[in-house]
């Protein structure tokens, strides 16, 4: 018995059925039909105008490809894993449709670029979506940011209330991440939008293609400029998964904060019923569930990216096998950043803020202490002794159950006598924010500069 | 419009539609029918046992659990991504078959410890399956060993020409990393083979629940010993994804080699042609594409590893819904190790080797050179001067084209009067090999010695 | 120019001073002087015993090396990168002392056995450290735990709270977490606990070594079976930073909780003085710096893993370069989890509980709600009717602003009339937490038996 | 005993001397000493400029300052884990030289914004000898190229011979790899290239500081726009690891390739002596010891990449101790990536390639079986057919031990009557490489298209 496949005609014996099952990639690359067809009819456009196959000829693949592309997006298609991928089954339906004239359309190219052209037309068209999504979530923040402009809440770092901040602020740091986001994933289009149609099985062709023809028609803006490089770069695919990568970082932090905040502890905010779940056993219980799910689905972007940089540790040029597993993770990042970026924004816009009780917390919990650390400095105390003076009167007020705010000026004034009673204007959280008028600093007027700043670039 | 979940009383509003997709987890738990099943029996006849709940109750909800587990095994049940996951489904196909006294099914129980307990036994059932297919493939590199005590084949270090070994030694090396692999899967069965059932939601249960009843019943040795750590413990999971990643660790390195010993360059292997492919635009081509492509394969289960434990890092006990990715990574983990041994092993047996050209090599390649210093050391030079000596032999032969073993007797002499024609017999492969009686070393008696041991332990 | 290097026979020309600055190991491995001199000492009577070298010689080289670990001990030797690693330093050391028969040391072993066995004993001396130090944070927790069994805070499922729990069962959690890593540093000590020494090059050797000699001498219980497997096995030192990764994942759950209970608004801790610190410009900041520190240091750990684990892959047999990388991880390995044991053990022991404010927590907090389901349930209800009937309920009153114990009989029987007044015990958090009685569950007996088990364990 | 750390005044007790051990930085972050002082001479400045500070006390700082640096440039400076940091140790080295005024310099910023404007500044000044080391190996691997454009080696996919290649072509693939990782590294530069500086904690400051100021002196282009952000921001770092890790990845393909062909084997290159190492135990060995040491660093790179986005995860804003870990791993790559394009780019340049090996292996590989797919697909035969009937030719030709262009003219007529005898010329390796025209392919024109064209990118 021979072998039936399509590259079969050296070999004397069939592969075996479980290395036709372990080998297919079909199972996953079927995703990338649309992205195949229309990468074969760019090349057939071109074997045409440029007289390698017959006009005629080119007609009836483009009818039979077209065919194939209508059955697909209707759902009328099988696909088999004894075709391997979803370049040979394409080519077996065209095959089974149009006869032998079918296999003309495989002159001047190899499966190694026709995948790697498959690839990168996938991520080429979804980049613009996340950047899309990325944009939208950056508006609601902004949205969000402006109406919270004046909402006190307590700054932190190590979790410890370190001073009071505008809610605004707060969502605008994210704001600044997410444009981060949206720039790498820009920068990220640049290595995608190259065709590396036309590099051939590894080493370019002898017939008289039309590279930049292909690439156009496709969509893309330019030509890979090494054969050898066009079919084994997989760097795009590593930089998608780097990028969505530090997305979910973000998010992963956001996330943390929203489950903290929602709990019964902090109860600073209440997330909608559409975006909680409930407890299968315990009927109180209204869970955070997608913050918890987009943080914990960190790890799982995080394993694509650690697992494509594996696989190609090592690798000589050019196609090996191991390329095969370029694609689920990147599928999967897909399928992972797109409905975390919507169900993120929805949540958060569902989400109501107790402001009372978040600057209930900034009245007890002496994060006014560099209020008066920064009083003392402006009087001309060197910070290092202001920050000793204060850090005693916070330890003392702790001893006897006060607030800073609450000591008598005398008290205040044995500890320094610069002092006066002005200071207790300055030990409020809302002019402890307020004042902080610097340059990107949690004060009203930077907060609405950032927040005007924000919508003339999303404009 | 109220929310129908069977966790819904406390909420006034359904989840929206992309929540119940994003959190479902249907789409791959129901992997784990069968297992959900099980441990639902084996609760179910405690809970009878125990006079939790009626006996005619039990009898009602047996039939329908059986009913349900028949319909599964047949695969005529479809799923639905609005009952979540797979153990809300069957309580609603369960429901929908008997009606409310399917509900008492949940007594003392919650999905935290549900899910967790079919988890377990999903992962228990299936590392005997790996450990059962090692052992199959060790037997097949002792046989293979056995045949090929006396086959010399050049040695390498940093890939460069190092001393002859036997090619029995070499299929020898592997079968001790798989020995360990093996040990390492057993030892994992420890930390898996515990029922968390009896849990509950995190806390234990007042209910007057027999947890060893359902842990023999459904076949686990021990029961974890806190129900908080029942919950949310995922050790048993990274252990298997670190075994995984060790295995395939292995397995990359030798069908690197593989890779590389099927080359035109080394040609020292061919692989048959069921477990090769060939090329869509290059006729000539027999790829070692399985080799290839388990070795790309190591990448992934590298990504399920450090996924998993970026996904636990940090979280706070007991469940959270982050726990929900734990899953996807262990099933693809099993996917891709069970068809990776057995492929694997079949391939090699349809190897077969250059034996001509492996030892040809080892007599042109200067590989003996250890064996002269060797012999001057043992006639009492220093090795550091007698190593020096022979790079100098060596360095002069390379530049006159010569070999070692080429050189006459004088001009041997001339580098050191220690050296007497008894040298030519220590300068061939074969017996280079041979004198490597060392325990562990690469001598026909030691290799012999090695396959003995293998056949005990395995027997 | 030639090369003096001491393998440089058959070079021409020296590496160039990048190349040794580059590939140089010095300066880390000399963290294994001790461990290279004890197993040369070892080589050494082994090879005098099997009079492979005489006596007079081994004297002579007995009496340098011993001179040579002194020094290293009292710190008076300074190693040189141009000597390469340490054992090429100890080498010359030696040679400088006592001459060129220092050049006998090296018969019969090469230098990739040497420093596999070294390794080999680094991780094996220090494995049992880790051990040690695990068993005692154990016998702390369980002493916390034995101070805190009817303590009761909140048992938290997606950070909202679940029921109440007793913070002695919350301890022990952590204590079979730790019970495990154990278990797991135990099993790695087995595939530690082997000899490579004698593997040579690659291939054994020619010379009448005894291999089992040296393995006592070192302390080793076994030898490798295989000459190729012994230079090139890295497993042991991956499942060391498989196990120091699980470890530091537990740590950073703990130290997650443990940072959000000092936090203003959990407020159920208070970590000590001496384990926290403080902020140079906010005065009252009282940062749990450690917990943040043994937290983010997880990263460091996960990537040692993922380093090696890709360093390792599609290495060909048997030695190469790239395994010169196997050390630094697993140093810093041991240097980052044998500290963190230690301070988080005694920043536990200096942790302070805020017992009324944890238990206040759980009367205000529907964490009573699964009683009032389990007690519909225990009276004959279907869980899931119960389940929805207590959902509303504690839907009314939260909008009533009340909590389930404040409603009056009469309003609970509108829910169901198998309510009766017996059913306010059961809502206390205390008689919650003490009726969980199943096997592992938080009931105050139960929390003890799990406590006399530790400390039978660990007896 | 009180706590005297600068920031001690609430503690009423010292913190134990583990945790200042286990806390400190200073271990690694005295190598941002020139950077911390920098941007403290650069924050003096401003405080002085804005009449923060008076210009008596700011000069007596700088002096301060100024001394310092020249220490620290002489290395007569030694730090103290006492003081924690390098900005603490500096700080106290400062007072120490001029007593208490020293404390005016920390007006106005906080160590959360202190480390990250030095950090920034390490890792911006670092970026561009990066991007010219690449600049230099791309020249590098443009001059052989030049040299090599008609240099015909065997192509490969699969290891497998695939087509024929220019030498010339090869080079160039990597240089577009290189290019690549160039535009990546000025990419990173836009997101390390601002300023921290004046976010202070976290909120900014209420004193009148004049941010921009800051920025231009250090040599900032932009400021961040959002003080939370600016503090808990990592993304550069994270990028820098991205970027670093596939810069690692290409390296690691090369090398082994260079590994593969210095070969017994392969033999198409020879290293250096000053690039290669030899054995402690075979005298004939010579060790593509860079190769395989650059190839096996890739690991750590890849380690510090999950390693800081594993410690990154979960963070809540803004200052968290774990982002202590940011900075050991980022100077480590660049630690890593510098020598090894350095001496990757020497190694390079000292490879004497076998030029007639390679053609020879040409000749002999059926790797001019396209060429006859081809021919016969240029007159008319449907490709698939072709490549059918060619691949029967090669089967023939493997049992007759013959070569494609040995087989006389009627022989190859019984296959298809579309050969003529011009075919002869198409099977020739040089002219099969030649004809490849197509754009980016491997002809000589091609290749030399590409060389150009890189000369006028690099110019």
């Amino acid at each position: 018995m021979t072998n039936k496949k399509l590259w079969g005609g050296r070999f004397q014996t069939p592969t075996s059925q479980e290395v036709d099952q372990f080998g297919a990639s079909i199972y996953f690359d079927q995703l990338m039909a649309d992205e195949d067809i229309t990468c074969s009819l760019a090349h057939l456009h071109m074997l045409a105008k440029t007289n390698i196959i017959d006009q005629a000829d080119a007609d009836q693949i483009e009818a039979g490809l077209k065919q194939i592309q209508k059955d697909v997006a209707a759902g009328n298609v099988k696909f088999s894993y004894e075709n391997e991928d979803i370049h040979m089954n394409i080519e077996k339906l065209l095959t089974d449709q149009i006869g032998p004239v079918a296999g003309k359309l495989h002159t001047a190219r190899s499966r190694n670029d026709q995948v790697a052209v498959d690839f990168h037309l996938y991520v080429k068209r979804r980049l613009p979506q996340v950047i899309d999504l990325l944009k939208q979530l950056m508006a609601t923040l902004v949205e969000l940011a402006d109406q919270n402009v004046e909402t006190i809440m307590p700054g932190y770092t190590h979790l410890q209330h370190a001073q009071p901040i505008s809610y605004g602020h707060y969502l605008m740091a994210y704001y600044q991440m997410f444009k981060r986001d949206c720039e790498r994933f820009e920068f990220n289009l640049h290595h995608t939008d190259m065709s590396p149609l036309g590099a051939a099985a590894l080493a370019g062709t002898t017939f008289p293609i039309d590279r930049e023809m292909t690439a156009k028609e496709i969509g893309f803006s330019q030509v890979y400029a090494n054969s050898l490089d066009a079919v084994s770069d997989r760097d795009f695919a590593l930089e998608f998964l780097s990028n969505a990568s530090i997305l979910m970082m973000h998010f992963s932090r956001f996330c943390e904060e929203i489950s903290m905040w929602a709990s019964y502890e902090f109860n600073y905010i209440e997330i909608s019923d559409a975006y909680t779940t409930g407890s299968s056993i315990m009927p109180q219980k209204k869970n955070p569930d997608m913050a918890e799910l987009i943080r914990g689905k960190v790890g799982r972007v995080y394993g694509h990216l650690t697992g494509l940089l594996a696989t190609m540790k090592s690798l000589p040029l050019a196609y090996n096998k191991d390329l095969q597993e370029d694609k689920e993770g990147v599928f999967d990042g897909f399928k992972t950043i797109i409905p975390s970026i919507k169900i993120f924004m929805h949540m958060l816009q569902g989400i109501s803020v107790n402001k009372d009780k978040m600057y209930q917390a900034t009245t007890h919990d002496f994060s006014n202490a560099t209020e008066l650390a920064d009083y003392l400095a402006a009087k001309g105390m060197p910070f290092r002794q202001a920050h000793s003076i204060v850090g005693q009167m916070v330890y003392d007020c702790i001893v006897k159950h006060v607030n800073l705010q609450d000591l008598p000026i005398e008290t205040m004034q044995e500890y320094s006598d610069l002092i006066e009673p002005d200071v207790y204007n300055d030990l409020k959280p809302e002019v402890a924010v307020q004042r902080r008028t610097s340059l990107g600093g949690t004060g009203f007027e930077s907060v609405k500069h950032q927040i005007e700043q924000a919508k003339a670039d999303l404009a």
